[in-house]
């Protein structure tokens, strides 16, 4: 499932149809799926899928991420055992990613996996000022233990089904499968496999899709 | 205090020294701050202090981060009353963030002040096994109240002084203050001001820089 939906307000317009290289960012992101995987479904905003970017179904989008992901999940096949979800807003994901994913399922008591990354950066939690608007820092957290994630993220499709079942929303899938209590192994991510935020990456993308 | 005295171990070399649009990394990051401060201090690996960069004064770093910015605040005159530290690695940095922050301590209550971006992508705690070598989930993180913090950090003088004078090491000198009690605020920071981490990153930064 390729979550392609987001209407792009912080990118002013829909990021995932930027052309890159040549091509809509989202088809970067379903050709990278399509070398791993057996079948993809790519979720759209409304109105747009007459065009499937490479996928083998496209479908329409809901209000929240959670919810497009609901509909891409409706849409695959019942007999899939493995769903694997993917934010077309990371076309640079290699297919080397997504097979990762899938085999950390191997493990019998692995429900999900997803890949992720170090935190580089010092991270606070602040407290807003309802007074003057302002922030203050509330405390440094310790970073050692912590990963940024990205997607692709695999997950044993019934696991997943259950999980989105509920409705709920979250920033990733991993999140709701988590809630379930169910076990989410973690692969390493690939520092490269940035998400799209603002046009100016995209002169940057293309300069890593040239040294890929 | 501009603190350039890492070895770059990810880099494959002290990236503060890489060329940037043919000028030193570091020699930017000082650019940037002399727009903003009176007097600048840059804290260089040992053996290196024949170069200034277009500081006022070169000093050699220690062990870590925080010893390193000791040294450089002992170069500092005595009578400056506000230190402003910032990472050489961050040569993007406005003059107009160095200003921010320093504008911040203008309440009498605000003892040091930080920039800092929200945290786009999902945060994850995780825990290693011992046993197979593996990671798992343990929480997701709420980032919605989580900042990711950049330099320049702006701080009284004498806070920051005290702050030091215990030794101690921490990934930013915010921690540092904040452990003493006293109060950090939080300006917005500029996603652009980013740090510069690996050789392929130079590429994007010059992008950046044109279009600055």
């Amino acid at each position: 499932v390729v979550v392609a939906a987001g209407s792009g307000t912080r990118f002013g317009g829909a990021k995932q149809f930027a052309l890159l290289g040549g091509r809509p960012v989202v088809a970067w992101s379903v050709a990278a799926c399509r070398e791993a995987v057996d079948h993809v479904v790519v979720v759209l905003p409304p109105g747009m899928i007459e065009e499937s970017f490479g996928a083998d179904l496209a479908v329409t989008g809901g209000a929240s991420r959670s919810e497009s992901v609901r509909n891409g999940l409706a849409a695959v096949p019942p007999e899939a055992t493995v769903v694997v979800v993917h934010d077309a807003a990371r076309p640079l994901a290699r297919p080397s990613l997504f097979r990762d994913v899938v085999g950390a399922l191997a493990s019998p008591d692995v429900a999900g996996a997803i890949c992720a990354v170090p935190v580089a950066d010092t991270l606070k939690r602040v407290a807003h000022s309802s007074v003057d608007g302002s922030s203050c820092v509330v405390e440094t957290l310790d970073r050692r233990a912590l990963v940024m994630v990205q997607t692709p993220q695999a997950f044993v499709a019934d696991v997943l089904r259950r999980a989105h079942a509920g409705g709920g929303d979250a920033t990733d899938d991993a999140a709701l499968v988590e809630a379930t209590g169910a076990t989410v192994r973690v692969v390493p991510g690939d520092p490269r496999n940035l998400k799209l935020t603002g046009p100016d990456d995209l002169t940057y993308f293309e300069h890593l899709l040239g040294a890929v």
